[in-house]
């Protein structure tokens, strides 16, 4: 070991000693995986992906799966709440992102909740503003959602780098749907200022916040957000696509007009009228029956947060991607990687992305070594940093595993 | 007990001795609940709104959340086959319905899967039709969002009775969606009829096969019908709110051009492209990333179909249903209850549907002693009959049941 390399460790056991927020680590299940060729462990950096099992979730489900469908069945659509669960979930998410209760429903996919989410907000704006501007750096299935969106609308799509938004906003802007952080580089976009410039031309702000929610404070009710949509499996370990949720602020619901309208938004379900009446609230953004398994474990596993500042997480988040970065510059032989993650703490989500070529093999050497990342084609390694269970011990050993794995490939 | 009480109680046990499908209760959690006022436990006559728990489901599901998300986490995507689940589960369903390999896919809720086969069917049909016929009987949420799709795509809804709609169709039909059996009374549509009365008119036929799947069967293929959907966690056992599925004849697959086109109906998924591709066969029907857990319980569940002949099904189903009308005629007194449900084998689901007066409260007394069934205000008992669990001697007792409560409720 280099005489840095023991500095850095010497340097995350201080870090990691000091870390208010490591007691959250034995929340998580990280136990060795048979995979690990290191008897350390995994270090895994992929929670951005797919977050970790929350220790405590297989029991509640047992529980949900013997008890409240196998004894009770059809009484627990009542008894065990599942009928109000997608608001009910909503409810618990709605700190993490800054919103007061009331405006989260839980159900459906992402994707499925852009397009309710930017048909309406094309409704809202009128007749007369006929442009949905994208975000071109997005997430790609919120640019295909979008388009169809557009199409069945009758509007234009205008895809636009987030930083050029300002200028693509006009008379003619019904809405703009933005990622708050790039997928692909770990680029937080500026919620507020984007939010305010959008209202400005008179348009509605959707903001997609999978990369965001559970690792930053997003401030929806703050900045004045219109609608919002993400994803639950990341930052929030509610497992392996688990529903997504809708954000339809307060002032919006009564003119929120669903391109969905199933029967679990109707003003009252069970007297199957024929006609549509849309509920009032948030419940107006579910659509059919909710997969009550994947959003039962989403519920179990939002316990982790319990007692946990978003400010906290976040505070965390930049010291661990600051440390990463530093020990990626200590130990990796100059020109080997590039970020493509900002610098700047603004600019920066929970995740370090390192353009590398031969991406693939690294990756691949990187996860038989106990490293996981990601790797997003062609040549970008993506290392997420999920504040509750990963550390800088662990930071410091992925930095390093990643130079070993560089130097003896290419020596 | 009466005569025939006990007549029909031998004859019940007779039939239950006979039945070959009498076997697959023990492949299902049915002990007795805390519930059950009667020692007898719980006789459940609404597996056509919530299917019963095959017992071997929590182990099955222990091992998903434990060792698939909890150990392996994101290599489970392919390691563990999630990525696939959709389309391999759709071609388990496959042969329930009628259907060969590579029509179907799981995902999403069945509001959702009308959308995306009405608005594909409207776009199949060409722009000169401009009429979308709607069963006007049908599950409230099918008609909801065919009112939607009618309004994204320009077309008008025409709302008929199963019974008129071959003097509905025309030169100007796009699409017709009809119930396959009717939720409320238990009627069964005549799908080869009226999917050729459809395409006589130059229409694509859309079935809803969420009471009839696992009940009966369906013979998509055979009867050349154009695009399903169907929910899973009636007859399908798969759980609360389990995934539903959405068929596309192979015909059909090349011109599927689907209004939410998400990732996971992209050709190259990974490719993370800026532009939509869509990807060839069934896939097409996806839309974000699939919910796990839900899928993985229903794909579990399905194992209790090995071995087990629709045609059998549908044989005792009927069985029931007849034997179930004969002892409520036997026991309740004349014009207490009135048979929503048709006599003749041909127009009969797998449910029995009775007006009745002051229906809740029945209902409510029938629940407390162990008889569960469910009520369809303002005045529908409904008794759903799932050959896989339901025996004769449950259906005697149910009618036995039904009849003391009404004669202590009035006399």
């Amino acid at each position: 070991m280099s005489d840095s390399s023991t500095d850095l460790a010497e340097k995350a056991a201080g870090l990691d000693a000091a870390d208010e927020l490591a007691k959250q680590r034995e929340l998580f299940a990280l136990t060795v995986s048979d995979h690990a060729a290191d008897a350390a462990g995994v270090v895994y950096l992929d929670g951005n992906s797919l977050g970790a099992l929350p220790r405590h979730v297989p029991e509640r489900m047992a529980d949900v799966i013997t008890r409240e469908w196998g004894e009770l069945r059809i009484r627990s659509w009542t008894e065990s709440g599942w009928w109000t669960a997608p608001e009910r979930i909503g409810d618990r998410i709605a700190p993490l992102v800054g919103a007061a209760p009331g405006q989260i429903v839980v159900g459906d996919s992402t994707s499925v909740n852009v397009f309710k989410a930017l048909v309406a907000a094309v409704r809202m704006a009128g007749d007369d503003r006929d442009e949905i501007v994208v975000d071109a750096t997005t997430f790609p299935t919120d640019g295909y959602i979008a388009e169809s969106a557009a199409r069945l609308t009758g509007r234009r799509l205008v895809p636009v780098a987030p930083a050029e938004l300002p200028t693509a906003l006009g008379p003619r802007t019904a809405a703009a749907l933005v990622n708050h952080v790039d997928y692909r580089t770990g680029r937080l976009h500026d919620l507020p200022a984007l939010t305010t410039a959008v209202h400005e031309a008179g348009a509605l702000a959707v903001w997609d916040l999978c990369h965001s929610a559970g690792a930053l404070p997003v401030g929806l009710d703050a900045h004045g957000v219109d609608l919002a949509v993400g994803c639950t499996y990341k930052y929030l370990n509610g497992g392996p696509g688990a529903p997504a949720y809708l954000y339809v602020a307060e002032r919006h619901q009564d003119r929120f007009d669903s391109p969905l309208p199933g029967w679990n938004s109707h003003a009252d379900p069970f007297a199957m009228a024929s006609g549509f009446t849309a509920a009032d609230g948030a419940v107006r953004g579910r659509v059919g029956t909710p997969d009550i398994l994947s959003m039962l474990a989403l519920e179990a596993a939002l316990d982790v947060w319990d007692g946990v500042s978003v400010e906290a997480v976040r505070a965390k988040s930049l010291a661990l991607t600051d440390f990463f970065l530093e020990c990626v510059e200590a130990y990796v032989p100059d020109g080997r990687v590039t970020s493509l993650t900002p610098r700047a703490h603004a600019e920066r989500g929970s995740q370090v992305a390192l353009s590398c070529e031969g991406a693939p093999a690294v990756m691949e050497a990187l996860i038989a070594r106990g490293v996981v990342g990601d790797l997003r084609r062609p040549d970008v390694l993506r290392f997420g940093f999920t504040p509750l269970y990963v550390g800088f011990a662990d930071t410091e050993r992925a930095a390093r595993v990643l130079a070993e794995v560089l130097t003896e490939a290419h020596g």
